[in-house]
């Protein structure tokens, strides 16, 4: 029911996932007969769905901290615990990221040796794709944070973008040693000196996050939203202003016609719906959160980004590698208050 | 003498902006020799010039911090005390960032009232430009700099962008009211309770930076430095695929000869070196930063980026706003503190 275009861009999207693999099932928590009347027409996805019914829904404005305390029959509520009762592999939501993040942690809990869950995304690089985290989940990190989020995007990275030794860097002002906040230089230092799943480069600056060099970009919620943001809106600038180009005058008209083909291959690349899904890792189950203002092809996107995790089984391989390789042990907060923590977030 | 192409690219830049300006004086510091050669040909410029020899010049690589204790008869040194005594009106540099703020800020002192300067700078949105700062000078910041900064901001807007009445954004995760750090709450409540050179406007988030509706964005200096660099980033990504678009089929060569006029013009909105020039304000002086890389149509934009403000006698309207209406007093940190401060970065 989340998302500005809910259910019927959801079910529309679903059902794209299910033409490019057949062998998907869905469970669809919300309004029955809302969902029933959108899948009149999608027969095979009708035929590969499970509608639960509710009536309650998280609207986009309702406090993280009352989403997780009332709405305990809300349709996010419902299918977070399908993924934590085993009904269901993971969950996909484009309603409120702040209630979503906090409703998972709640009840999937932290992995044995995280602190915090991270939100992660993938964005276009001149060659390949780049992970970055956090986006938004800890305004705040701590050097641990940090350490742990390398090794929870460098694994993403391994599954989501099929690289098997990623590069990890990590976000500064500038690239010398000296640079940045001391969290930021204790970070540095642990991860030069620690096995990763993944190679690390050192520090990355704002401007070298597209060139492609690094497939791992770690750093702070803060940053990483408004590094993620203000991506989005120069890549929306720029497409304005190549629009405004080819509509100034008879002879870029012309110009535009025959470079169409070109151009679409350029818009395909830069398509937000080609990167829509923020995964939220750290938390024992998989959690995607498409953009609330996607479209189906979007919808898509998040439901392979899923599909993708549940495939490569990363939850059992971050657990593995956390088991193995750290000692840091379990987390000394409560899940309550771990779910608070990233209330503040949306 | 800074930059990667001086002192030819700065000779070369100084000549189009006398072009544009015939009343401009320069006093170039640096190797008399390199200068005079490179003066050679451009006649006009020659007779507009002094020159001031000196051999010592501050690396990019020098710790900003020996830069100001040792290097005393530098370049740069000499130029930042030219303005001091009076000689010249402003000093522009395309050397080490972190030296020239330190040795600015030890020089000229912080202007009473205002505890941290910052860097600022300016960039192309869909309606008009945007001032955006601090962009690395304070990693932290408090909510005093903050407000400061947007002070300085809006002034400073007034005067580059020719807006009467700029609209203010404070930098942040979400637009809602309890979004982001402490600080940012405390400051947003200070920034609404108090009368500005401008109209404060809320929180502005990442994405609609670019948008133009608001010409002064007001952030910490590591979220201002991600934010700026990762527009130069995306920008040159998109650039990137454009090009490739553009040579990919016979087709697409036709329609770029067709279209090469309006795309000249979209070029020309997004060129770097028309938004060369970051500026550091609150000091009793006027610095303007160019970028290392350059060439002399950037180094010209950075000139009248400090003709600007020479003009509008930057400076003293600061002064004079925060005598009238800020109770805070000068700052209790000595000039040397205030010098250290600023040489984490660069």
């Amino acid at each position: 029911m989340g998302g500005d275009h809910a259910p019927k861009m959801v079910l529309k999207g679903a059902n794209i996932a299910l033409q490019r693999y057949p062998e998907l099932r869905f469970i669809f928590f919300g309004n029955q007969e809302l969902i029933e009347e959108n899948l009149k027409r999608l027969k095979k996805l009708s035929e590969a769905s499970t509608i639960v019914h509710t009536d309650t829904v998280i609207t986009t404005d309702m406090k993280p901290s009352l989403a997780l305390r009332r709405a305990k029959d809300s349709s996010m509520r419902l299918a977070i615990n399908a993924v934590k009762n085993g009904e269901a592999d993971c969950v996909i939501s484009a309603g409120n990221t702040g209630a979503l993040m906090a409703i998972s942690q709640f009840v999937f809990r932290n992995l044995p040796g995280i602190d915090r869950p991270a939100m992660a995304s993938f964005m276009p690089t001149r060659q390949g794709e780049v992970v970055m985290l956090d986006l938004g989940a800890n305004i705040e990190c701590q050097s641990k944070n940090l350490v742990q989020f390398s090794i929870m995007g460098s694994l993403f990275a391994q599954s989501i973008l099929s690289i098997t030794n990623p590069k990890i860097g990590l976000l500064n002002i500038g690239a010398e040693e000296g640079k940045g906040s001391e969290v930021l230089k204790e970070t540095n230092k642990t991860l030069q000196n620690m096995e990763l799943p993944g190679e690390y480069m050192g520090f990355i600056e704002g401007n070298d996050i597209h060139k492609g060099k690094m497939q791992v970009v770690v750093t702070d919620g803060f940053s990483g939203n408004i590094a993620l943001k203000v991506t989005e809106g120069t890549a929306s600038l720029i497409s304005e202003f190549l629009k405004r180009s080819f509509i100034h005058s008879f002879f870029s008209r012309i110009g535009y016609f025959f470079a169409r083909r070109s151009l679409h291959k350029l818009w395909f690349r830069l398509d937000p719906r080609r990167y829509n899904g923020a995964v939220m890792l750290g938390v024992d189950g998989i959690v995607v959160k498409s953009h609330g203002g996607t479209d189906a092809l979007g919808f898509a996107t998040a439901i392979s980004v899923a599909l993708d995790m549940v495939t490569d089984n990363y939850v059992e391989v971050l657990k593995g590698k956390f088991e193995a390789e750290t000692s840091t042990g379990a987390s000394d907060d409560t899940a309550e208050d771990q779910a608070q923590s990233s209330i503040e977030t949306s």
